[in-house]
Parts: structure tokens; C-alpha cells; sequence
């Protein structure tokens, strides 16, 4: 049988556990070496294949490629790039079915977001029109959970974890100090569009009334008076409060809260943080003592405390991609489904990129309390699987000892090349 | 032989390991069950006693008293509460007195910084003069790791392996995004007065250029311009900078570089977070696109991934000052001595609080690098063993399964009494 090379991208935001989506691709390739060649990393993604920069993975130590399962971000390298439609970047989609032409590629894997799941949906309407036959298979990746026809993203089930240990560990905190110190606590997550990271928190709550006692999220409309009135009522009755709050809340003219009015001395706009916004809230009206953390990449950087199950389905999104394209399936993608009846169970099934791309699944409306300011039951029961079992990594020197690419690169064949950036 | 009772109180910012010591002083009190009755611990540390509200340890469930070695938080609550000297606070010491009297209690373990290790010397001075038998030991507990004549403090190295991974882990993310996205992240830990924990991220620095590359402590004055240049010079030659910063650096006027200047729409000063505040100047001077953290609580309350060395550091600190009390020896603190050759080995030491109240441990000068921006070899040699060891706590339903003690409380014996809040 003729063997042909594959392309492997990584795109988008990164997480604890794309690269274990890589090892699942190139485990996959390896044990049909019959047929995949070799596999070629784009340094930086989509942009490491438009510059013919491409890893040769072959040439990466078999420590290195171990390591993937258990090492965060890109180790080929990210992107923020976005392939706009075939007519006003066609010449962009030309170069790459070029530089696949010369690289022997015939198999592309692009490991993201909406974004690149509609940029692999393209490449693959291009090289059909172009009769270059290429097999393209997206593979999902988002923390911020909002690919459709998915249960959940890889990547998402990690951050749900770090995001509920960290609420839980803060309220064992504040709460052994409230009685003379700190009564409220405000820790700001990832979230522009979807409060899905923030509603993860949920699963910290216990009967002992620790974890966050309230949870914003960009779905509901930011109303002061009843924040402010929510805070009063939960330090009065428990003596102090935990706020899990996602970036993103608006107010009701639609204004992010994170950019309400503050200027600095030069007269700028300050920058973001909702976190600090609310504590200036609540100290101008309530006078309590207040802290705040804002998590940022730390929570999507976290693989020392990756969810295993979150792991498991990032390998396994890997190998089902690979298994798709040999199989001949076209402009797929794995999506996890979830087995109807507890316990938890999953599968995977290919779904059409035409039916995913440009679709954001936001988080059911019943997911989230109705006085705004939690989650439901049906909520806590679809977060609690994905934070199962803990994938610590290994360690060395009291450090996780996590792997860095060599990253050898593949002569180019090719002269170079503009990208239209955008 | 005659048994009496002991009280043990937790005092000041918690940690994630400051219930290991509770758990050693319970434990080694209970194998010396013919000289120590029942352990009562202070409801929010001193506050407890003078209150006449004290725990009794007996009636936690065993699998509460075990879960101390793995919860985070001060279990039976900690305040921020200094008793002031003897002549200008004498009631308060006296209603101290009266209250261990009416439970016979003869042994003081107070657990946390310098001001608890001074008043423990007080209480330990006003019992003599008026001829009560109480012994009092002091135990270390700071994240600061400013508490002299020990070589480390417990509740310290779970915090600095907590920035050091989360340094590494975000370096991680940025390596692999900054071609297109974020160039410059900025971690903000605590350290009001000493640089400890920020330079213990050094730790994450490897030979491949990964970890944080610029460290800011308050014994550096911080300047500006000198900051920006290093900024600009390490994204031209990598592409990418980590920065991180304890929220104490000041300017050369003295003021905290978190209060700089900023208002908000009601021209109150802008609250804290230096971060922010050094991404506002990036973004305005060297217009690199930023990110930033700010880590607050998180950090000292992150028992999921707590140093072993720490674990049982904390443990022993507390089996000793039991020990210690057992021994006849009052008014003294249990320090930890590093041997002087590798490798890394430890021993406890009794030292005299009348040696260890009100000062200050500062970070040896030569720790810190001759720019001013980086830390020694030296001071990665101190730092590097205190890191060491994973302490996992267990794990339920994908969260770690800490302990809440049900603070079953004494009879009071007495009449109320108000103390005198300072």
C-alpha cells in the first residue's frame, strides 16, 4: 500500500491536554506506519505549514514523544491565525495544498476551536475543487467548551478541575480567617463569551457550605444592586463569601464590567480584571475586607492537576482522528458523546465540520439557577464526570517534569512565502 | 503522674500545611496520654481562649484528626489578633490565665509568626510573675518565611512550589502562543515586606530557557525604565518574557508600585495588584500584547500540591514543641537546622522566642542576582530542597477530600468577657 506523510497543527488558545492529542495522532500514525509515513508538526500550527516549517517528529527523542501525555500547552506551537473564506485568501489555501504537494501530505489534522475546525472544513472544500486528495480531520480542543455536537471539549474538564480545587482551597481559607480578617474572596476565571469554566466551580460546593457561594457568569446580566445585596445576605448568614466570577459579565448596557470607568493617571482606561472591579463594588458599599485572585493561563496551563478523564479524551480524540482519515473519512470530526445512563460513559462518533463550523454551543439556560447566581442540579450533574481522576504527572526535582520539544525541522522544498496576516 | 491539659491555636495568614502541625502536637500529646489529658484548640487561635471557646480535639472523628495532614486552612480557625505588651494589655493575659486555670491547662502551643511567637513569650512572662505552671511553646507557621533562627518556615515551601510550577506551567503556555499572541505575562505572588516567595520561582528557570525570566522582590527598588529595557531585551531575544513580581516592590520614593496613582471613576485610589499596574506600563510604553495573574490566596492554601519536605516539616515542628513542653522547656520555638552538607538533611532545635520575637528574617543580599533581577545560585541552593516531594492529598468524586472539624466546644466555666480589640 502507498504510504503518504500527515500534517499535525495545534491552533487556538492552548490547554493542559492538547498534546496529549498529539500522541494519540502519532501513537495512531506509528502503528500504521504501513500507510502514514511521517508525521510533520506545523511550528506554530497553521502558520508553520504557510512558511513550510514543519517538525519532523520522527526526530524527536522517544522521551520527548512520552512526555506529550503529560506535558501543557503547544509543543509544536500555537496560533491565533484564522483563515478567512476561499475567495479573499485563496492564495493561502494554494500554498498550502503546495507545500502538502511537496511534503507528500495527504493527511491533515488541525487540533483547535471553531475557527480551525471551519479552517479544515475550507482546506478540504479547496483541495477537492483543486483535485489534490487530501483528508482532513479536525480535532477538537477548547477550555472554553463551546464546540457543538460534542458533549465537552478536550481541555475543558481540566480547567473545571483546577478551577473548583482552587475555589474549594480558597474557601477553607477564608473561612479560617473570616472571623478577623478577609470576608470576601472574588476569584476571576476564563470566560468571554460563556460562563461554562466559571459554572464548573459548582462542583466545590458542598453541605458544608464551603466552596464559591456565588457564580457569575456572562449569560446573566450583572445587576450591582442585587450582587451587592447577595454578598451582604451570604456574610451575614455564614460570616463570609466566595465569588467565582467568569471575565466576561457584562453589565445591561452591555459593557463588559472589567472595563466600567476606571482611568489611571495618564487618563487610560484601565486595564481588565472584573475580580478587582467587585472589590472596589463591594468597599465602597459594603466595607468588608476583600481579596482577589485572577487565575488567567495558570488555569489552563495546569496539568499538574489535569483531569484524567479530560486526558483520556484528548488521546483519545488523537487516535480517532487518525483512525477517521484512514478510514477515508473527509472533513470529520471526533465528538464525545455521552452514554445516556450513569455511570459515566463516553464514545466518540465523527461529525460533519459542516455541522460544526461556526456554530458556538453556549451553556443551557438550565444549567444555571433561576436567581442567577449558581447552578442547577442538571449542571453539577454534567461537570462532575469530566473532573474525575487525577493524571498527575511525573516529577523530577520536585518540578513536573515536562517535555520540550527539539523541534528538527524538515528541509524546505519550496521558495518562501508571505502569509496574508489578519 | 499528674496530667493536665493542653491549648493549641493557630494564628495569623493560614497555609497550606498548618494543620500537619495540629495533627503532630494532637498525635505526640496523645502518646504522652499519662502527662497530657485532652488537647483543646482555640476557636480562631487566641481569640478562642480569651472567649473561653475551645475545642475539644477528643470528640473529632478519627478520620477528622487524620485529614489534618491533608487539609489546607487553619482547621479550627486562625485570627489576626496581636496582644500588645504586658502593662498596656495585662487583663487580657490575666483572663488568659484564668481560663487555662479553669481547665487546667498547663501547656500553651500557639502556631504562627513573629507576633505569635511574641506573644506566646509574654503569656509565658505573665504566667511566672503570676506564679501559674504554664508551659509555653511557640511554633513556626509563616508562608512569609521571615521568622529568624530557623532556616525555613513551614507553611513556606508548599508556597514556593506552588509559584514555582504555576511560573513554569504559564512559561509554557506563552512559549508556545507568543508568535501570535501574548508576549509578556506577568505572575503576582504575595511578599509585602521580603521577595521569599517570588524568588523562589527561580526554581522553574531551566537550561531551556524556560520558568520565569525576570524575578521582582521588594529589597530591589523597582525602577522603571531599567524594567522596561529588560522587558523589551528578553522578547527581542526569545519572544516572549515571564515576569514575577511580589505585590511589595516599591519605587525609589517608597510607595507600593500596586498604589501607584491610579483612580477610579469616583476618584477613590485604585486598589491593588501590581500586576495590572506593570502591564498598564508595558502596554503604554512597549505596546507588547500582556497577560497577568494574580495568584492571592490560591497560593498559600494549594494543599493539592503541597511539598512533601513541607508536610513533614509542619508535622514535626508540631511533635516537637509537644515534646518540648514534655521536656520542661518553656518559652521556646522549635527551629528547623539545614545540615551544612548535601544532601539535604534537617534536624529540630529548640531556640529561645525571647530570640525570635520582633525580628524580621530578611532575604540574604546575596540571594538575589547583581542586576537585580534574578536569583543566585545560591539562593536556588537554599530554595531547591524545600520543594521536594509531591504530599498528594486523596482524592473523592475528582476533588481532594479535606476535612472539616466539627469544633465540638467545652463548657464554659466562666463569665463572659469582652476582649480589647487593637
Amino acid at each position: 500500500m502507498t504510504k503518504y506523510n500527515a500534517f499535525y497543527g495545534q491552533s487556538g488558545g492552548v490547554t493542559a491536554v492538547i498534546n496529549a492529542t498529539a500522541a494519540g495522532v502519532i501513537d495512531t500514525a506509528r502503528t500504521h506506519c504501513d500507510r502514514i509515513g511521517s508525521v510533520y508538526a506545523g511550528v506554530n500550527g497553521i502558520v508553520g505549514a504557510l512558511n513550510e516549517e514543519l517538525v519532523d517528529i520522527g526526530q524527536e527523542s522517544s522521551d520527548n514523544l512520552a512526555g506529550l501525555l503529560h506535558t501543557p500547552s503547544g509543543a509544536f506551537g500555537s496560533c491565533r491565525f484564522k483563515l478567512q473564506d476561499l475567495t479573499a485568501q485563496r492564495a493561502e489555501y494554494v500554498r498550502l495544498l503546495e507545500v502538502f504537494k511537496a511534503h507528500d501530505i495527504r493527511y491533515f489534522f488541525y487540533n483547535g476551536g471553531g475557527d480551525s475546525q471551519d479552517t479544515t472544513h475550507k482546506l478540504s472544500q479547496c483541495a477537492k475543487e483543486m483535485g489534490y486528495p487530501l483528508t482532513c480531520v479536525g480535532i477538537p480542543k477548547t477550555i472554553d467548551n463551546d464546540l457543538p455536537l460534542t458533549d465537552n471539549s478536550p481541555g475543558f474538564g481540566s480547567v473545571a478541575k483546577y478551577v473548583a480545587i482552587s475555589a474549594l482551597e480558597a474557601s477553607y481559607d477564608v473561612e479560617s480567617m473570616h472571623s478577623s480578617s478577609t470576608k470576601v474572596f472574588i476569584m476571576e476565571v476564563m470566560g468571554r463569551h460563556t460562563g461554562w469554566i466559571a459554572a464548573a466551580s459548582c462542583l466545590a460546593q458542598d453541605e458544608r457550605g464551603l466552596g464559591p457561594d456565588l457564580i457569575l457568569v456572562p449569560e446573566v446580566v450583572f445587576d450591582k444592586a442585587s450582587f451587592l445585596a447577595r454578598v451582604d445576605q451570604v456574610v451575614a448568614e455564614k460570616g463570609f463569601c466566595v465569588v467565582v466570577v467568569a471575565e466576561g459579565i457584562k453589565a445591561a448596557d452591555g459593557k463588559f464590567i472589567s472595563e466600567s470607568g476606571s482611568t489611571d493617571a495618564f487618563g487610560h482606561t484601565q486595564l481588565g480584571g472584573v475580580a478587582p472591579r467587585l472589590v472596589d463594588l463591594i468597599k465602597q458599599n459594603l466595607s468588608y475586607k476583600c481579596h482577589w485572585a485572577v487565575c488567567d493561563y495558570l488555569q489552563r496551563s495546569a496539568r499538574h492537576i489535569a483531569s484524567q478523564v479530560d486526558v483520556d479524551q484528548a488521546y483519545a480524540v488523537g487516535r480517532a482522528a487518525a483512525e477517521y482519515a484512514l478510514q477515508g473519512r473527509d472533513s470529520v470530526m471526533p465528538a464525545i458523546v455521552r452514554d445516556e445512563h450513569p455511570p459515566y460513559s463516553w464514545t466518540l462518533t465523527p461529525v460533519l465540520l459542516s455541522d460544526v463550523a461556526n456554530r458556538e454551543k453556549a451553556m443551557p439556560e438550565e444549567y444555571i439557577s433561576e436567581d442567577g447566581f449558581g447552578v442547577t442540579e442538571a449542571g453539577r450533574a454534567y461537570f462532575a464526570p469530566l473532573i474525575q481522576g487525577e493524571a498527575h504527572p511525573p516529577y523530577e526535582n520536585g518540578l513536573p517534569a515536562y517535555v520540550r520539544m527539539s523541534k528538527s525541522l524538515v528541509r524546505k522544498k519550496l521558495a518562501s512565502h508571505t502569509p496574508q496576516n489578519n
